[in-house]
C-alpha cells in the first residue's frame, strides 16, 4: 500500500524531483488531462523538465492545454500519476510506468494504493479542485493557462457543476479560477455545447430505438453493432447516451444495451433515487453504484432485454413484460 | 421613466409596504419565479402579507417553491415586478397590474423603465443573484426554502453556470446558497437532467430531419406543423431544440424552421462567434443578437429554407446551395 502524504510532504517531494513524468489514465477525460496540464505548467514554472503521457491519444479538443509532448528520449526521474485510481486504468502503453509511480495525486476514495506514495482528497469533486489548493501552497503563480487546465478538470468532472459531487468549495474554486483568467466562455462552449456528428447520429438512432415499458417507468435503448458502426460513434459518444433513457420524466429505470464487437451485450442501468440499479445489474452478473450500474450479457439482444426487463420488474414491484410486447415508442 | 433606487432605498420602501403583490413575467422561467418566491418568503418572514401572480400557470416542476397562491380577494397595497424588463412581457392577465407597478427589481439592462421605481443590476447573471444580496442587506434569514428559490433563478438563467453571463460572483453566490441549504442535488436533477416525453419526441424528429449544407458549416432542422403536433411538444420544448444544429462540431450556422399554426414559418438562427446571425435574419425581415437571431417567413417550407440558405451563403462567403440538393443527413 502507498505511504499516505500530507500536502506539505507531497510539495517537498515535488520540489526535490526533476524530469517529472506525469501519467494520465486511459480514455483521458478533462480531469486527468487538466490536472496533469496544470501540474506540467507549474513544474515548468519552477524550472523543472516535465512531460505528460497517456496510453491513448489526447483528444484535439484539449489542444489549448499545450501539454508538453512526451518524447522517446525523456528519462523520467520521478513519476506522478494524476487522477488514476488503479493500475488497470493506465492502459497497455503506460502501465509499466504506472507500476513504478513514485506519487499518485487523486480524488477517488477507491484508489488502490498502487503508487509508492499517495496524496488523496476523497472529498474533492475533481482532482483538479484539489490541485488548485496544492499549487497555491507551492507558491506557484496560477497563470491563465493553468487556470484553464484546472477549470477544465473541475467543470468536466461535475458535468458543469450539475452532478451530485459538486460542493460549495467546487463553486468557490471555479470563481477563483475565472478571476485568475480561465477562459471559461471558450471552455464551456467547447466542453458542454458541442457534439460530434457521430454523437448526434447515435443519439438519433437511440431515440428511434427507445421503448417504454411498465407504464413509462422503464425506458430501454438497444443498439446493434451495425447501428453503432453506421453512426461512427466512439466509446465516449456511447457513454454519453447512457444518460438519455433515465432523463425522461417519469422514467425510474433507464437501460442502454449495446452489442459489443465480440457479440456480447454491454448494459448500463441508471435509476432514480428510489430504485437500486446495482440490484438489477448484480443479479445479471454485474455491479456498480446504487443509481448507476452495469453488466455484460451473452446471448441475443432479445434475450438480454427480456432478462433486464424481468429484473427491473422485481425492483419496481410489477408484473414482468417482455420485449416481444414491443413497448411503446416515441411518436 | 422610473426613479432609480439604491438597495437601501428599495429596502426602505419594501419595509414600509404591506399586501405586496409580486408579479412575474409570462412564460415564467426559473429566475422570475425563484426571485419572486425568495421575496415572497422573505416578506412573509417580516410579517407581511404577500402573493405571487403570473399570467401563465406556474409549471408543476416549480411546486417546491410553495408560492403563495394569489386569491381574488387579495388587495395589493404595493406592486413589485420581478425580472420583468418591459410591459409587453406581463401577458394579458397581469399587464393591468404591471402598469401600476410601484417597484421593479430586474437585471436586464434593457429594462424599459415602466415601473414607478427601479432597482436594477445589469451586471448580475440573474435577478435572483442580485436578490440574494438584497435579502442579506434586509437582514432576512436565508432559509433552505429561500436558498432553493434563489439557486433556481441563478442556475436556470446561466444554463447551470454554462452561459457567458456566468461570473465569479455567480459561483460565489451559488456556493453560499448551497451552504445555506439549497437542495441543489434535487434541483439540478429536476432542472437539468430531466426531459419530457414530447421534448424527446421532437428531438428525435429534429435529428431525423437535420440536413448539412456547405460542407457541414450549416445545419438545418425543418419541422412541419404535423410533425410538431404529433410530438406533443410545447413552446418550451421547441425553444430547447433551437440549440441543437449549432451545437454540432464544425457547424457555424444552425437553423431551425418551425411551421406555425397560422402556416407561416418561424426561424431561429444560431451562429458561432465568427458569423453574424442577425445579418442573416435581418435580410429576411427579422432581427436579434449577433449569435442568436430570428425571423418569420411566409410561403412554403422549401421557399423558407432556400431563402435562409441563400442568406447563409453570403455570410459564409460560399456559393449558394438549395434545399432541393437535399443536403446530407445524419447517417
Amino acid at each position: 500500500m502507498s505511504e499516505i502524504l500530507t500536502i506539505e510532504q507531497a510539495i517537498e517531494r515535488l520540489r526535490a524531483a526533476d524530469d517529472i513524468l506525469l501519467l494520465c489514465h486511459k480514455n483521458p477525460d478533462g480531469d486527468t488531462l487538466g490536472s496533469a496540464g496544470a501540474l506540467y505548467w507549474a513544474l515548468r514554472q519552477l524550472g523543472k523538465r516535465a512531460a505528460v503521457l497517456c496510453s491513448d491519444p489526447i483528444p484535439d479538443r484539449y489542444a489549448y492545454m499545450e501539454l508538453g509532448a512526451y518524447a522517446e528520449d525523456f528519462e523520467p526521474g520521478y513519476i506522478v500519476a494524476v487522477d488514476v485510481a488503479g493500475l488497470q486504468l493506465f492502459g497497455e502503453a503506460t502501465v509499466g510506468y504506472g507500476e513504478r509511480a513514485d506519487l499518485c495525486i487523486d480524488h477517488h476514495p477507491s484508489n488502490s494504493g498502487y503508487a509508492k506514495a499517495l496524496l488523496l482528497d476523497g472529498e474533492a469533486a475533481a482532482t483538479a479542485e484539489f490541485i488548485y489548493g496544492l499549487l497555491l501552497e507551492m507558491g506557484v503563480e496560477i497563470t491563465p493557462c493553468i487556470a484553464s487546465c484546472l477549470y477544465t478538470g473541475v467543470a468536466t468532472d461535475t458535468g458543469c457543476f450539475k452532478f451530485a459531487n459538486t460542493t460549495p468549495k467546487t463553486h468557490a474554486v471555479a470563481a477563483k479560477l475565472m478571476e485568475l483568467g480561465a477562459d471559461y466562455q471558450m471552455l464551456n462552449t467547447l466542453l458542454f455545447e458541442s457534439k460530434s456528428r457521430p454523437r448526434l447520429a447515435i443519439e438519433k438512432r437511440s431515440l428511434e430505438n427507445l421503448r417504454y415499458y411498465y407504464g413509462g417507468k422503464c425506458a430501454v435503448v438497444a443498439l446493434s453493432r451495425e447501428e453503432i458502426e453506421e453512426s461512427g460513434a466512439d466509446s465516449t459518444d456511447l457513454e454519453g447516451i447512457t444518460a438519455i433513457p433515465r432523463m425522461i420524466e417519469g422514467v425510474k429505470v433507464g437501460i442502454t444495451v449495446r452489442q459489443q464487437p465480440t457479440g456480447s451485450y454491454k448494459v448500463s442501468v441508471r435509476t432514480s433515487r428510489d430504485v437500486d440499479a446495482c440490484a438489477i445489474a448484480a443479479r445479471l452478473g454485474g455491479g456498480g453504484h446504487k443509481q448507476a450500474a452495469g453488466c455484460e450479457i451473452i446471448g441475443g439482444m432479445k434475450y438480454a432485454v427480456d432478462a433486464l426487463l424481468a429484473e427491473t420488474a422485481k425492483e419496481l414491484g410489477v408484473e414482468p413484460e417482455q420485449s416481444a410486447d414491443e413497448g411503446a415508442a416515441l411518436c
